[in-house]
């Protein structure tokens, strides 16, 4: 039986790792999974459920036999664990990450990556506000998107690899400009949960005359502010690297709230109407 | 057979009014169901779906013979409909709503209710992005809470009554000061629909740098925009008439926003994920 690839080491092997260990264990694609990460509770519950074959050990996170590195740990750890381990990736290793940043850290990858190995930029688009290994699943991406990000000088064959890895898990792989990513999901992305969790924050501070309000909060809002159960880790990474494009939307949200409260407070309803109109067509034509 | 009113006259059969006339004929609370409204069409529709018995007629919509009189209609039509239909109601009618605004509509109402005639303020809370007699059900308010707002003056056995057919349909009856209502549902409801509009508008006209970014929006996104969705008129007459509240929960919302914001462009990553922490166990609590 020939393998995609014969060894496979997973850094960080939560909801989206452990999903991929599965994907690549079920599909026949990985002669060996090894999982490493900074829990080692988690790291023996993957054993125990059989999503890893190995835990990886030491600084260099058993990386010297891969042939396939997954960057699956918070985001704003990858540049710091690549500068660990690249001196142990073996020549024509390849990596790749799931992160939901791409730009800036595309780059910052890129500096560390040793001649002789091959780097290909992933992000797929997967319900994360759930976590943990225990919720990984073979179908977790299957009929969602995954953008992978290749740059001029990412190598073909690699690139092929890991594109074949999205697709055995369903996933419909959409190539895109790394910088593009970062705009596009500041907006559709970035921006919603930024919004959800200020959102969170005001309604618990509010003065509404009861203790009890929340519990009549309706599933408009359960469903508004679901994404802000997300981890704060993950999304405070999220967040500082995607920055520039994020404070932008961020501005041009706050923009369009102050007009809806301008429109509100002068009880223009004629205003107040077409504004909502606008909104409301966009989002049917969403369906 | 008994019947808890004889004849009930809706205005506005819609989904609202809609799925309360299919549970007042199929409880058997009501003899006879009246529909009336603007939409001839969808009178007709009302009467092929066997949701109501008849169409209310003229300037009175057909309050002539009611025992009770639902208003269903837009929030912003039943202070307007009252004077209408205050001079044709009979002795002993009660007039009860499902507006999702209460303090001061309960207020201009109870000036136009004619002497012996009784008023129960109600506001069930059911989704609401749908619309239309054709999604009407009986189980729509199953499960789901109606707030019911009687003030000193409301009449005891009207009040009573009003509350049997909340109860038969299937719903968790609380009473609430009206005023209370409209800060609660202000932070609860009104804000995060404000915050959805808003969302829509400001992701359509950012510049991506793609015309079809949205098609990258995740179940995240869609969320969290569900309820912008919603019908413009309702949500401007609801905005409109808790103008105060609302405004008070809009600079609130603005406020962490900001907040958010600040952090972000600050670069200051233990600040910002303090923050994200606490609005996500808040959110969590809710589950």
């Amino acid at each position: 039986m020939s393998f995609l690839f014969n060894n496979v080491t997973i850094i960080g092997v939560g909801l989206i790792g452990g999903s991929l260990a599965r994907v690549l264990k079920a599909k026949g694609l990985a002669g060996r999974v090894v999982g490493s990460g900074r829990s080692r509770e988690s790291l023996e519950q993957a054993i125990r459920l059989g999503v890893i074959d190995a835990i990886g050990q030491g600084p260099a996170y058993g990386v010297e036999d891969a042939d396939l590195v997954v960057l699956a740990s918070p985001v704003g750890t990858f540049v710091r664990i690549m500068q660990d381990i690249a001196p142990h990736l073996k020549q024509g290793a390849i990596v790749t990450d799931v992160g939901s940043v791409k730009g800036g850290l595309v780059r910052s990858i890129g500096q560390v990556l040793p001649v002789g190995c091959h780097y290909v930029p992933g992000h797929p688009i997967a319900g994360r506000e759930k976590s943990g290994v225990a919720e990984a699943a073979e179908n977790l991406f299957n009929g969602k998107r995954c953008i992978l990000t290749p740059g001029p000088s990412t190598d073909a064959k690699a690139f092929e690899l890991v594109r074949r890895v999205w697709i055995a898990a369903g996933a419909l792989v959409t190539e895109m400009d790394a910088d593009l990513h970062d705009k596009v999901f500041g907006a559709v992305s970035h921006l919603p949960h930024v919004a959800a969790f200020a959102m969170m924050t005001a309604v618990a501070e509010l003065n509404t005359g009861t203790e009890e309000y929340l519990k009549f909060s309706g599933g408009g809002f359960r469903d508004f502010t679901r994404i802000a159960a997300s981890s704060p880790e993950m999304w405070r990474d999220i967040c500082l690297m995607n920055r520039e494009n994020l404070v932008q939307k961020i501005d041009r949200y706050l923009a369009s709230l102050n007009q809806l409260k301008r429109d509100i407070a002068a009880g223009d309803g004629q205003r107040l109407e077409k504004h909502l109109q606008h909104a409301s067509n966009i989002r049917r034509g969403l369906e």
